[in-house]
């Protein structure tokens, strides 16, 4: 998927919501038995049911790998319906890998060929050489961790660096811009600091930016089209637990409706 | 495994080698068919020409990715039988996760549940939310990303950060001894970079330090004996390639035994 159908997607459905398919058995809702074999019979019935409202999904593969193989299963099988059922939905793999240019190019493979995703997460901490197999692959997207909306990003993230002492993340945002192949390249910013989308910009003003933290975490969806916003949207903003939990009875698909279409209504007025 | 256990595996055997499990079909031996099905079946033959010479071993989940199911499934049974034919060597799963505390206990129960591995790699850039859920775990390892073996380790790992202007990777290790369960941290440390390791144990004079970069990167072992020793020996020193395609013939396990006891033999006067 390139920048441009990416835009149209955003455009044409007046959303820049990404739901995240986060399966977590304790919080299966009731009529669904709470085992590993039920997930992607969870995930199909969300995403049935979102894909209205949302450009793309986002399953972040720790909570099917805690499963083990019968999760995984699940993994490649909400791949593969999303590609064959959804095509023009955003597959976004939240992996966050980050391993040295022989491994990464063997993790890249397993995101981009054998799931067939159109973007992946991956770590900046040991540089170029982790992020530029991934960026070789030149028809899908890295999405680099730059500011984490967790309390403890604080500890590295934040720290100043360097000579011009730019906080840890804004130097990942400027330097991995000199990188092979960074116009593919997207940033995880966290909503729960939409103040820090203003530097960001000043770093990469085209960048599309992936914002988790609305919703559960408590981010501000006005700040982060305020300080976060481009001409072209330039935001994709994540949902995972207040979408996919809405609801904990059988009606668990119409919940999850419901809330991606509430989130979808209040950006409309910012995408317009 | 506990301290105590790993460091009588250490004087018993007079060896801190560690073998990486990277699979990779392209450098299969003759004899063996390159396809995933095979995977396990190289590993079960390196690990029992090894395990005489080595303390542990360490496979890298991204080879295992990199072949889709059929490749994770070698990935388990590997962890399976280590655990049942050699419950004393230390396993130690490379996965550098890295996430925020709800996935990341997830990823932790991946790795410490469903595979029992004794230990785990995980990347530092997202903070103490991120380790801690691996740390909860009070009878594993958790080891976290330092200072790499790569080129690229300069980007980040090396800037100089806060007020201490000390560089990020040993800000790294100080902060990190602050959290709650720290006693159980290892810390990788590129044996590319053995003068380094002097600067590492100021601050954690104890602890095991996971050695890359010996063999196919050219780390110096007496550098790293010299420099990064303490009175436990406090050293894992890894290496993959370098044994596992010691030879490309259908003798690969024999090939693979003799470059491990030569590399145990070329550490035992360190040891001893």
């Amino acid at each position: 998927m390139n920048r441009a159908q990416l835009i149209a997607q955003i455009r044409e459905k007046e959303t820049c919501l990404i739901v995240g398919l986060d399966p977590d058995l304790d919080r299966f809702p009731t009529g669904l038995s709470p085992e590993p074999a039920s997930i992607f019979e969870f995930n199909r019935q969300i995403i049935d049911a979102t894909a209205p409202y949302c450009v793309g999904y986002k399953p972040n593969i720790a909570f099917y790998e805690q499963y083990g193989p019968a999760g995984m299963e699940a993994w490649h099988q909400t791949a593969h319906y999303l590609r064959e059922k959804y095509p023009n939905h955003l597959r976004l793999a939240d992996v966050k890998r980050g391993d040295i240019g022989h491994t990464a190019s063997a993790y890249a493979r397993s995101v981009f060929e054998i799931d067939d995703f159109h973007a992946a997460t991956v770590a900046p901490y040991m540089g170029r050489d982790s992020v530029e197999p991934f960026l070789a692959h030149a028809d899908r997207w890295t999405v680099l961790l730059a500011l984490t909306s967790n309390p403890s990003a604080d500890d590295f993230e934040q720290l100043p660096v360097g000579k011009d002492q730019l906080p840890l993340f804004q130097q990942v945002i400027r330097t991995s811009q000199q990188w092979k192949g960074s116009e593919r390249l997207m940033y995880v910013v966290g909503a729960t600091r939409a103040e820090e989308l203003q530097s960001v910009r000043k770093w990469v003003p085209s960048a599309f930016l992936l914002i988790p933290g609305i919703g559960a975490q408590g981010g501000d969806l006005d700040a982060v089209f305020k300080f976060g916003a481009n001409n072209d949207v330039g935001l994709l903003i994540n949902s995972s637990r207040g979408i996919i939990y809405a609801r904990g009875d059988s009606n668990f698909a119409q919940g999850a409706m419901e809330e991606a279409r509430a989130m979808s209504e209040r950006m409309r007025p910012y995408i317009r």
